[in-house]
């Protein structure tokens, strides 16, 4: 996190880092209108939240660890906005879990798939997924079930960032367990997910990869309690609380 | 509101034609990028109030519409947004209370100002003020300043709907009495003004017409004592409220 002018002491660091990220990300083609909307309506929760992550959120990031280390096949799905965000983050985390990462477009065009990929390279990614496309998450519409056959078809474990309802129901009910980054704890998202995560995408992503390393040489066992011993519909409910009691100047 | 093709009874209409109007502004450089992101972090609080026009806003829009009604040089402040979302609805309000429409942009830029100016010249506007900029706001950076001479500088009354806090204050501190429309009740531009509309600018201008026409033929005596009565604290108070109480779902 060293590419925008401002110490990282600076009160307002994370905020302008995220600014300066999407700015980017237009620049580049990755990031849509819709991107930046979405990035707004983040804005406005984790304003409420406090801009931190609470600590059931931490709680849930340690379990999301924990279930990207016991998967057999696990995917980081990256968007437009995920991509924009945390592009060196992401692939991190898929090395300290040992993940594929894979772009998935609400609006997919070749373009802005190429300009992902090439995004996600540009950090570190040896290898992105999604450009093959031949496979299809029964349910929805052709060009948003686009995937790849032996990447979020065949994974067991689906990180989903800042990933769409419809999109989130249907991968929930090929099976898929899975972790969504979702500042909204009332999406329909977030009450999709194995693993909801309420917590901006910035602070998400990095706290996941450190609690990764801290359990890397864990006995499954004891990996296997965190996720259950996880109960979502707590996380969220916590999560909601701190919106409804955040300050809101 | 004809410019969408989806009937006005659609559940999503408000939402849909907002959507629309949004994209038509980028097309037409109107909208910046930070005015997307902004359309966001509203769209999240507008769904935490319920989307509608809660009455201790619609109380707050008539006392508005009593203000502008009172008022001696009233003064409309359009910006990106604003001249994108609601470009024919300003220009009736302008009308029906006699007020000026002056372009006002955080992002000043020649082209900008003169798209912004011929949008609202194509949805009927006679007159639109903001581009002599010959007079100065105090206590703003050099660009941020600007403002006519014979339009926000002299007026006593500014309606400035989704207004930057820095810009809120020092209008404020001119003297000038505005009417701010923000669906973020705690937000600095909310708390600065005299009459702070917490609502969707969507539904807030054309209801603030709708009072005005109502009381248009009302003696002044009448309009001061709504003027005298309105509590803005206490419309704010009952917003945060709303937003607490929202079904987040």
């Amino acid at each position: 996190m060293t590419d925008v002018d401002v110490p990282e002491s600076h009160p307002r660091y994370e905020s302008l880092l995220t600014r300066h990220r999407i700015e980017e990300g237009v620049e580049k083609g990755i990031t849509s209108r819709q991107g930046l909307i979405a990035q707004g309506r983040g804005e406005a929760f984790d304003y409420l939240l406090g801009e931190e992550t609470i600590p059931s959120a931490d709680r849930a990031e340690r379990v999301a660890a924990a279930r990207l280390l016991l998967a057999e096949r696990p995917v980081l799905s990256v968007n437009g906005n995920v991509a924009a965000l945390v592009p060196g983050e992401m692939v991190e985390l898929a090395t300290v879990v040992d993940a594929d990462i894979e772009v998935n477009l609400f609006n997919r065009t070749k373009q802005r798939m190429e300009a992902i990929a090439a995004h996600l390279r540009d950090h570190g990614a040896d290898e992105v997924k999604g450009l093959t496309a031949d496979a299809r998450i029964p349910g929805l519409d052709h060009e948003r079930a686009k995937v790849d056959a032996d990447g979020i078809h065949a994974a067991d474990v689906v990180l989903v960032p800042l990933e769409d309802g419809d999109r989130a129901t249907a991968l929930a009910e090929m099976g898929k367990s899975e972790i969504v980054i979702d500042l909204n704890p009332r999406s329909r998202s977030a009450e999709a997910a194995a693993v909801p995560l309420v917590d901006n995408i910035i602070r998400a992503v990095p706290n996941i990869t450190r609690h990764a390393r801290e359990m890397a040489d864990a006995d499954a066992e004891i990996l296997r309690e965190h996720v259950e011993r996880f109960d979502p519909s707590e996380a969220l409910a916590d999560a909601e609380q701190r919106i409804r009691d955040g300050d809101l100047a």
